[in-house]
């Protein structure tokens, strides 16, 4: 017998009316998932509680990574569907395998949403959903070699524990990739040198360097290998670049270039206003972007995000630091500003390798995903 | 030179208008604070990254608690004031002294305030601001006594490194306890067996178990003994129970009952109703309260918060687990409900020791501090 959907608890997508603010409904979701707090973006590598969360679900009961857990026992990974041997890992199988460490910066693909005019609802993000790791795990190419591609396979399907319903359809988190997969995507079992907190898919998760955080699958179960793309919800659905609902749109992929300040000075609590003091002002950040290294970032300490193509003010280069040897996270950068009384409006923008840059108005899209607008931070100066 | 008042960056409080939906100030709180996931209520100790966040100003630069940092060298503890000898304890001598571990439930005192009506404009939790966890440090009362309490001293005053504006004017997180202070308050160095996370405090941070977590002063550096009671922001304008903002209030201590659920079955991504199957579910949740154990908690599967005095279901008593050797822990509860095909919504409510018990209709003040409403979760069985 064929379940009903469930559209009753379940409504379909909706766009914000102007000025309406946000809603319980997003709430609810802005209370469980979290972001980086701007000021962590002076760790290099992001402690595991300050890292951004979005979690579709539930986190599902895998244990809880304090190594008291009995999942190294009961978690399965299988691997099948068009292969020439299907598989099934258990953890101790997959930490067997020989591991490399990536330190991947990740950002949520909805960063920004709630700064979009007129506003998607869903979480509500305003800039902080991002963070640095060092993930480590076996590259999902020697676990798929063992399996062995079939002949018309096409996409390998990621299939997570967390199970829910989006739009009246009950489901799991589902997301695919094309083969071949690229050599950087990891099976990662290990963050930060200890194991995956459930939050951040324990035991297993999958991590697309370079991707917004919905390619890389948490509490991985499932690797399928099929002949025709996914048309999963989360694939064919959600995380599509479209104007209105009925289009098909564009897939979301890699992350958009984007720098963020470390808000200098100290805060007012409620406004979140910065109080700086007259004289020499150290400005640095983290910049990042999934289609190469980040090359340029320019500050403007005169603007006004709404004050032209300029910003309102001229545009200065900052010092942008090298990769060095994690070509998959953020750069560190600075800039030294000279604070005098009165209020302030810094920016910051970001451009990397393939020429990619900021906007200063976020051009507009449904779901409200990639945005990459130049962050605006108000600053008062005694 | 006295510094004018920053007003211009700091409102006075505020109360929503009726029907006004979360604004960008209280969502920029949402977005960098967070409460826990109400599944992760299944851990009896939580995971620190999914432990409630309430963080006032930044959290300041004081180490990643990776174990790398050279803050153990530099920290220092003050304690001065009306002592009879003032110390100055880095954390090696405070790691030296004899150390105790309690497991304490930890709430925001503010949670729930975002379900009032009318709101108060501040952090806007719903019923998520809270976790559990074992604390490791030196009692407080040692460490008083090696300074030892000169004649006429009253209080002592906690001050952590927190900075920011409250009402236009610029000040360290500060709040005092009366003197003497309880036994089982700690100077904590350890959370969960590591290091404390820096959103929780690292390198240290008091322990004031039972009471509301405005109390438990996070990267504590000073303890200044005082002969009148303290009038800090913190202590004698925020957080007291007040109607309007001129009265001074009852201050806020301990934590009043509260029982929750693990929402049952699996969710709607974006509206958060839950689905469950026909048949018999398992009901399980925690509760506490700071005011002695939880001796009663109580659940309506037919109720509807706002239908009548009871709920406008029955009520049925649920089995409570006992406090075991962790009496400022949550207890773990659990009922068996047989979910038949409809919607259901289930509410809970928890009576403490000394006869407190939850609300159906919360009464309202000014700081929306102390709610502990019952919880209402919305059920569909197919």
């Amino acid at each position: 017998m064929e379940e009903r959907p469930l559209t009753g608890i379940s409504p379909p997508g909706r766009i914000a009316a102007p000025g309406e603010g946000i809603g319980q409904d997003e709430l609810s979701l802005a209370a469980r998932n979290h972001g980086l707090p701007l000021e962590a973006l002076r760790y290099e590598v992001t402690p595991a509680g300050l890292h951004y969360v979005l979690v579709h679900y539930d986190i599902p009961d895998t244990g809880t990574g304090t190594g008291s857990d009995t999942d190294a026992d009961t978690w399965r990974l299988t691997l099948r569907g068009h292969v020439r041997t299907p598989l099934e890992l258990d953890l101790r199988d997959l930490r067997s395998l020989p591991s490399v460490t990536r330190r991947v910066t990740m950002e949520c693909a909805g960063n920004g949403r709630a700064r979009l005019s007129p506003r998607p609802v869903s979480q509500p993000w305003l800039v902080e959903a991002v963070g640095t790791a060092d993930w480590t795990g076996v590259p999902l190419r020697t676990v798929l070699a063992e399996a062995g591609a079939a002949p018309g396979a096409v996409e390998a399907v990621f299939t997570g524990a967390d199970h829910g319903v989006e739009r009246g359809v009950e489901q799991d988190y589902r997301r695919s990739l094309p083969l071949p997969v690229g050599e950087d995507v990891l099976l990662a079992h290990t963050m930060n040198g200890g194991l995956l907190p459930p939050q951040h898919g324990h035991p297993l998760r999958l991590i697309v360097p370079g991707w917004y955080g919905m390619a890389h699958v948490k509490w991985l179960r499932d690797i399928e290998l099929v002949d025709t793309p996914f048309g999963g919800y989360q694939q064919a659905t959600a995380y599509r670049y479209k104007q209105a609902a009925e289009e098909a749109g564009e897939p979301v992929t890699r992350i958009a270039p984007r720098a963020l300040l470390i808000p200098p000075g100290f805060p007012d609590f409620m406004s979140r206003t910065r109080v700086v003091r007259p004289g020499p002002v150290r400005l640095a950040g983290r910049a990042w972007s999934g289609y190469g290294a980040v090359v340029r970032v320019e500050l403007s300490t005169g603007g006004d995000p709404d004050g032209g193509p300029d910003g309102g003010g001229g545009w200065v280069d900052a010092e942008v630091l090298p990769r060095g040897g994690h070509p998959y996270a953020w750069q560190g950068w600075h800039a030294d500003w000279t604070a005098v009384p009165g209020t302030h409006t810094l920016l910051v923008r970001a451009t990397d390798a393939s020429g990619r840059t900021q906007p200063l108005r976020q051009p507009w899209n449904r779901g409200g995903f990639g945005n990459n607008q130049v962050q605006a931070v108000s600053v008062v100066c005694r």
